[in-house]
């Protein structure tokens, strides 16, 4: 399955000022188009670490996707780091140039503005629709704006470029029992099941309990490792719920 | 300033089920004590995985903190994996164990439960008041539950144990003008304030403002650059506020 990793650039979200709200985002659009997302990072704006991020993770991972700091002040330093990560200029786009005249106007594109129109050479846009400024796409890196509502747009104009594999499928069961009085049981379904992937999460919701996740990209396997779960769960209490009671 | 490492480790960040909240609760409190997060990692359970970031950070940070994996069930494989990165053996811990027939009786002490006493060789144990199953500290390594609320009370624990720096203090103001407009004189101000560190993010509240947060260990540089963006807001127009309106 193709795989993915997050950069989250910001001492915003470092500092926890800024509550993340795209890893959880980003990972379930992935799993629509059966891309994993198998790792994240959170770094500060520190281009030498920018650089080395990257470059680590985008010979590991099929895509990587990198989150903030692309606007116009002088904290926004991802392009500039981006570009020196594939050892390439930064050129003034034509094309986002021209996205940014049809915006702002010709009297208040100012210079900050502007620096928003340096991409890296051969970097291909990824269009905003919101508020206009694009992001850009080198190689397998697709580098896109950290507030959530423009991410989220931009995502949407790449996701049809992006080459899924299957799709990870899963299921949910929970039960008021605990971890420890299923977790033999469990082991005996995971090692029953090894091309399903068993998760246990308790929870509290008045009494303790656990919730159970399933994932897998066949669907029969899916639902019989889902079955043989909710038959050990009966075994221990009629309290059984197809909700994800620890989520 | 000491630096720390926080280590996310669990499938259900990565797979968008479960929303990440304890990045942002730790970041804070570090900041409390004059630790500054600069770097999260979002792992698999995978125990390759987690023994090489460990190793990785370990030597790169001056505390790193582990969340999940630290249950009785199969996915529970944090405690092993942390062994493997040190090269040690896990040992049943005898205060562990003892902490854990007190919590839950001799007679539903099992063996998965008993597999939480298995702490490595050398590790001192971090209290867990909410469930009893503890965390531990190898070295600079504090390994701790997931579930946040646990995770909470952990770090209490050992929050005082820490030795931090000089404290990060911040201040925060708002006004309703756009980043281009206002980036070059950012840039001077942050130029003429090298010992201050300013972030600019947009929001829109109605209508697109900026809030501008200064960051810094010293007090009177602090409030000299709050003062000086204070100004330069008010150059532009009287709709400033001390409010994040970002956040």
């Amino acid at each position: 399955m193709p795989s993915a990793c997050l950069i989250v650039i910001g001492n915003e979200i470092l500092s926890g000022r800024t509550q993340d709200k795209n890893i959880a985002w980003l990972a379930r659009e992935l799993n629509e188009i059966g891309v994993r997302l198998m790792e994240v990072r959170v770094i500060p704006d520190v281009t030498q670490t920018i650089v080395d991020t990257v470059n680590e993770v985008r010979a590991k991972f099929t895509y990587v996707f990198t989150t903030g700091g692309i606007g116009p002040t002088h904290d926004d330093i991802t392009t500039n780091a981006i570009a020196k990560a594939f050892g390439v200029k930064l050129v003034r786009n034509q094309e986002a140039e021209a996205i940014l005249q049809r915006h702002y106007g010709g009297k208040t594109l100012n210079a900050p503005r502007l620096k928003m129109a340096e991409i890296p050479a051969d970097a291909s846009l990824i269009l905003n629709p919101v508020s206009a400024a694009p992001g850009f796409c080198m190689e397998n890196v697709y580098v896109m704006a950290g507030v959530p509502s423009i991410m989220q747009a931009m995502f949407a104009s790449i996701k049809h470029t992006l080459k899924g594999g299957a799709k990870m499928l899963s299921r949910t069961i929970s039960a008021y029992v605990t971890e420890g009085n299923i977790a033999e049981e469990l082991t005996a379904i995971q090692n029953r099941n090894p091309d399903v992937e068993i998760g246990s999460y308790p929870f509290f919701q008045e009494r303790l309990g656990t919730s159970l996740v399933v994932r897998a990209t066949d669907a029969a396997k899916l639902d019989a490792a889902y079955h043989q779960l909710k038959t050990m769960l009966l075994g221990h209490t009629q309290d059984v719920s197809e909700e994800d009671l620890a989520a």
